[in-house]
């Protein structure tokens, strides 16, 4: 399986990550050395997807220790990668998930000498991968009895191995049904602005040998209405209290066209995808981003400045129209109850 | 306006089309001397929208007389254009409309003296084009009372000046708003995947000074949830006897999601866009484009040939959907006595 983010314990300590933004015409590798550095690849989307940013970020905090051997310099510089870290991305919930648990061992480990301090914020970060590894096995096997012979599958943007620590959200459940044998096919939304779908989705699927069609965003409509389309899974950035969820922009389009064309839509998400801290989707934050990743495709640049363009990253599904939310703890519906503590 | 296509009688005359395919970088006329570089000039797009592909293969037919003298010799290369002009394009109507008129002026004047067949031709072809600029200019005067001061108006694609022979059919509507001194702003879905709403509709609205935003076509569906819409109006390429409407894919959608959120939606064309011959959508042909416009934006092409790219044209919004549809003879319902002869 991909390996999108992998700790490279030589020498001082560093983080590989596929660089996604050169994905599919170029696997390339690259060494994050730096909290700096990993903000860099949060915002700049070379890391992505919900879970992954988790990830990524808590190693991220790892990389501030590099080179210290005092506890107090390892606290000032792990908090401050905390903060810096978590201003990287606002709409994903994994990443303020994670930077706390980075921040809760860095408390308890106060007293500690420097190198035990550093190797307690490692083993954390470690810990936090292999949890994410098994969240998107158990959501794979939570959600493959959904998968039948023969249907067609359709998501957007992507919510794979490229978007997690281990085999994706809504692609887990595809692994898995494959896993067992059963054949299905993908249509696999391109998903404009920065094309995930057209890019990472196809891409990793066909390396799994899973048969995927790339649409334009606009063309899904006119598959369900032809009754291409059996079952939608997508993942998600942060899901409410209520069910309401976040996910890249054009899921909630893609989740008002299901429910009118009587198909079921699913969000595939581990419970680190989950704020119980709000019911609303209004209250998620929505990342708005450049307007050039809209506009450079079509021209140098608007040379009008009636013309306007807007970008924002995601948005809200509400919870009426998902039929169910594949977790680690099976298929559920709000409130939740199995994964509040 | 604009003059998207114009007849240059000077020597044995050509016709001048705007190449649609450099804006909005570049403002470049091109002359077309032959019926093949006007058949290869509407398959490569650079002239588009269902009422200007009818006036360019109009003028299309007389560029096959060229340099020709003798009856005979025009009433044949006359016809071999129709076919071919007939080829080009297969689901907007107002082409076959327009090629059966110019067949149809040919066999009437079968009779004449080469140089007098050749001029009933070009008359032909210069009414079909003046017919267009009055179509239009009559569905902005139906249409405009729909425009209420500080309305935003969603429209997809292109149905402007750059559409038609005139000021176009859904923009049209915008620009005698404007001209009536109503203030409104447009949201323009950018149109994957050869973006006609960024470069084209964009460029249109701009240069007449009303204010308009690009999004992603699918950050249509969160614009909607927001009540950021008062109103769709789109184009149609074909609309049946029971008024299903074929446009640029991407539009079924977004009637779905205005539905949805109850926000009327509106197709304006004129009576040459009707089909009066089929009432089922489904018997519309969508013409399916090569793959290389969806792909060549997100790699070089996939390398993996279990990666499949599908590229429909257009999609067919059924009568439902619809609100209304303005025409030159008013906003009309199905079964549009109006417009049946």
């Amino acid at each position: 399986m991909i390996q999108t983010i992998r700790w490279n314990g030589d020498r001082e300590g560093a983080v590989v990550l596929i660089d996604q933004t050169a994905l599919p015409d170029t696997f390339l590798e690259i060494e994050i050395r730096t909290p700096d550095e990993m903000a860099q690849a949060i915002r700049r989307l070379a890391v992505r997807g919900a879970p992954a940013i988790g990830v990524a970020a808590a190693y991220g905090v790892c990389l501030a220790t590099r080179g210290l051997t005092d506890s107090a310099d390892i606290m000032r510089a792990a908090r401050n990668s905390v903060e810096l870290l978590s201003a990287t991305r606002p709409t994903a919930v994994n990443l303020p998930h994670m930077l706390a648990r980075m921040r809760a061992a860095l408390e308890r480990g106060a007293h500690l000498a420097g190198h035990a301090l550093r190797d307690s914020l490692l083993t954390e970060a470690r810990n936090i991968h292999t949890e994410d590894v098994a969240l998107c096995a158990a959501i794979g096997r939570a959600g493959a009895h959904l998968i039948r012979p023969g249907m067609t599958i359709l998501t957007h943007c992507n919510a794979g191995a490229l978007a997690t620590g281990g085999t994706g959200t809504a692609l887990a459940v595809l692994y898995e049904a494959t896993r067992r044998g059963i054949s299905f096919q993908v249509i696999a939304d391109e998903t404009r602005p920065l094309l995930q779908g057209a890019r990472l989705t196809a891409w990793e699927l066909s390396r799994a040998g899973i048969p995927v069609t790339v649409i334009c965003d606009s063309a899904a409509a006119q598959c369900f209405a032809q009754q291409q389309i059996d079952l939608v899974i997508t993942g998600a950035d942060r899901i409410t209290a209520r069910g309401d969820s976040a996910n890249k922009i054009g899921t909630y389009g893609v989740a008002c066209l299901a429910h009118a064309h009587d198909v079921p839509f699913y969000v595939a998400a581990p419970s680190t995808t989950f704020d119980f801290n709000i019911a609303d989707g209004a209250q998620i934050p929505i990342e708005e981003r450049d307007a050039a990743e809209v506009w450079r495709i079509a021209a140098q640049g608007p040379k009008d400045d009636r013309i306007q363009v807007r970008n924002p990253a995601f948005d809200v599904t509400p919870s009426r129209l998902i039929r169910g939310w594949i977790t680690e703890c099976g298929v559920l519906s709000p409130p939740f109850d199995a994964l509040r503590k």
